[in-house]
């Protein structure tokens, strides 16, 4: 039976276990992951930690590591793993491309208790282009790429099934600036336009719930069209492959598989709240999982911070899931630092949504109410990177006998808190 | 004449030279100005300049420099100043508390052509605290340290007239979490519970309106009282501050004195429209100032995030002048990479904020375009920050011969950039 099919008669002990870091109540939950309005990525195989996805729960992040053909060091890659661990990552996406991707994924499996995905295509489509062209793929290839990963443990897996020959289509008569940037998206458009057919993971719909069943894996609805700029955002295409992935969300749920949709990518902030209450009505409240979406094109080497903005935003509008996006987007493969600064980014964005939900407030009141006592140690322990908060103190600060160990270099003996000790008090 | 009676007669120059580069004609620009809905800090002894800030222009940013007791070198000051002006600060506030004050701002005045502001209670308070206490300063102290200032070129002053006894007084019945965080505001808040008489700035407004009148300074009504962590947001101190801040714009712009309201400071992200709204509101639509606002207090050493997050929303909202908020804050002075990281991050929210209110869309177009086309020196050109951009792709990426040196090591041979042009175009 899947996780739905358990919730429908009881309240499983993975409901239990996750309910007790959310404001919800386990029964509720159950609710909830049976409606298809939350998801908890759990492929028994690996049984990871659950971490619920959807309505009403914390903001979670998911941090994407992964070699590519000029960099492939598995140790590098589990340091990422570590990494994205340390800073609070919810789930991490193995989006390997080059060396032994085998071997990477299921060393990610094998050593992380946080939910892992893949997107299945990438492993498919380059084994073929090694040996002719992408656009060989054949139907059974696609699927089996998929049972593959899911064999193995993989919690979900992001699937291109919108990307179909009307989407397509739509696309072509769109006259976008950037056509697609989805690199599963253009595998997949590639080989639609190539051979003038329908997309396998569309048509058999069917035959990839009955894989999904087997291994109880989560649905991850990619958006292959989704807009790669500001000019293109919220268009014909994106909302064309939006509808159709609110029908395979019906689908998933009506099969007991659990289901989540991808969203954009550049969107502007003035469209971020509209992107987030069109995905929800149309996909029935099925958990959002947005990557950043970046509110300029303008930051490549600072898209992280690009990404925490619309993050927030989205996040704060509804959004559930947030991919995180490092300072290397667009200019090349993360390495362990971006890995660091991309999760920190989304933390700071899903933590900040949830403070404007009425969720996780007490950290900040616990922060600030340390730092009006000047009492250092305890902020520091309760802030998103204790270890460079006390580093940047510690290299600022130059305590004489005057001052004292109390304040700091900011505004030495003037200090407002200080101040408002003396004549406050 | 001040600029504000000059606009009431005719389009002076400076106007013309302002609309240049802003989304309205020199004649509105003008009278944007006469109704105090727009300033440009000017004052003629430095002449700056135009950076335009108010309702429908672009959103600008200020950056914060300044010495303090522990770092007072006049050289780093220089380089902090060159650091703001190249990642496209338009306007710096000289906040030194530390070394040679006078010094200090007159080499940043003569260095600049930005618009530059100061906060002269700073300097008399620590003057006059050398000497006996802050609280020994006399009303002629600190007009005289305003009158100093602006005699040297100083375009614009921070003067925490809301700090008043009614507004202390709602601030010790409010039983607050952090009480004032505003270092000027807690020097008077001080002053005026140990000498229990009334903030001079308040009580002598129209002595303060004629040194402005004189030397044509703009005012910065600043927010003393300011929330100081997410739990104090948007109380009663603060909007008790701010109705008395919209009583002082009314009677600056009666005496054709430039004036800006300044804003918070800490902020949920639930709270940040409000926040704009009522300011717009209560101040008939005076140009609003933020500090970040910063949406969460657990962000240390990454407070320039939670400040672009803020920011970008709040400028979208009709904020019009960002105070950036670099890595540093509530941990020490910040140094030049400090500096940087804080005006890019200011620089993304407000452009974010431009390009949601339909200006300056093209800057995203022509990268996005040229990442298209894989044409890697023309999105550098356009980038926030090229030298970075440029910098990061040159260290990630191993151009072989296979792939050449068009795609980047993200994807490498799977660019989806590249699929496109195979099978779509």
């Amino acid at each position: 039976m899947t996780l739905i099919e358990r919730c429908e008669k009881d309240v499983p002990d993975l409901i239990k276990k996750a309910a007790e870091k959310e404001p919800i109540a386990p029964e509720q939950l159950s609710k909830m992951i049976e409606k298809g309005r939350v998801v908890i990525p759990n492929n028994p195989i690996h049984d990871p930690d659950p971490k619920p996805i959807g309505k009403g729960l914390k903001v979670k992040v998911n941090a994407n590591i992964g070699t590519s053909k000029d960099h492939s060091d598995i140790d590098v890659e589990m340091e990422k793993l570590r990494m994205a661990e340390k800073y609070g990552a919810d789930a991490v996406m193995d989006l390997s491309t080059g060396g032994d991707i085998d071997e990477v994924r299921q060393r990610v499996i094998e050593n992380t208790d946080l939910p892992v995905g893949t997107v299945p295509i990438y492993q498919c489509g380059l084994l073929k282009a090694r040996k002719s062209s992408l656009v060989d793929m054949t139907s059974d290839e696609m699927f089996n790429s998929i049972r593959k990963h899911a064999s193995e443990g993989v919690d979900f897996v992001t699937v291109h099934c919108g990307v179909t020959k009307a989407t397509v289509e739509s696309l072509k008569e769109s006259g976008r600036l950037t056509d697609v940037v989805s690199r599963g998206g253009s595998f997949l458009a590639g080989w639609i336009l190539h051979n003038q057919e329908e997309n396998p993971l569309y048509e058999e719909f069917d035959y990839l719930l009955e894989i999904a069943r087997e291994y109880d894996l989560t649905l991850s609805l990619g958006d292959g069209l989704r807009p790669g700029s500001i000019e293109d955002a919220t268009d014909r295409p994106q909302i064309q492959e939006l509808i159709k992935l609110g029908e395979l969300v019906k689908r998933s749920r009506d099969s007991g598989v659990q289901a989540m949709v991808e969203g954009p990518g550049h969107v502007p902030l003035d469209q971020v709240s509209t992107n987030v209450k069109i995905q929800k009505e149309l996909c029935d409240d099925a958990p959002f999982y947005v990557l950043g979406p970046l509110v300029t094109d303008f930051a490549p080497g600072y898209d992280h911070i690009a990404g925490a903005i619309g993050g927030a935003l989205a996040a704060y509008k509804g959004a559930d899931f947030l991919c995180y996006v490092t300072p290397a987007e667009h200019l090349g493969l993360p390495d362990v630092e971006d890995v660091k600064k991309g999760v920190i980014g989304s933390k700071i964005a899903a933590h900040a949504a949830d403070i404007a939900r009425g969720i996780d407030r007490d950290v900040d009141k616990e922060i600030s109410r340390a730092r009006r006592e000047l009492d250092w140690d305890n902020m520091f322990d309760n802030v998103v990177d204790p270890e460079k908060a006390k580093r940047v103190r510690d290299e600022k600060n130059v305590a004489d006998e005057e001052d004292g160990e109390d304040v700091c270099s900011m505004c030495g003996d003037v200090c407002a808190i200080k101040m408002v000790e003396e004549y406050f008090r």
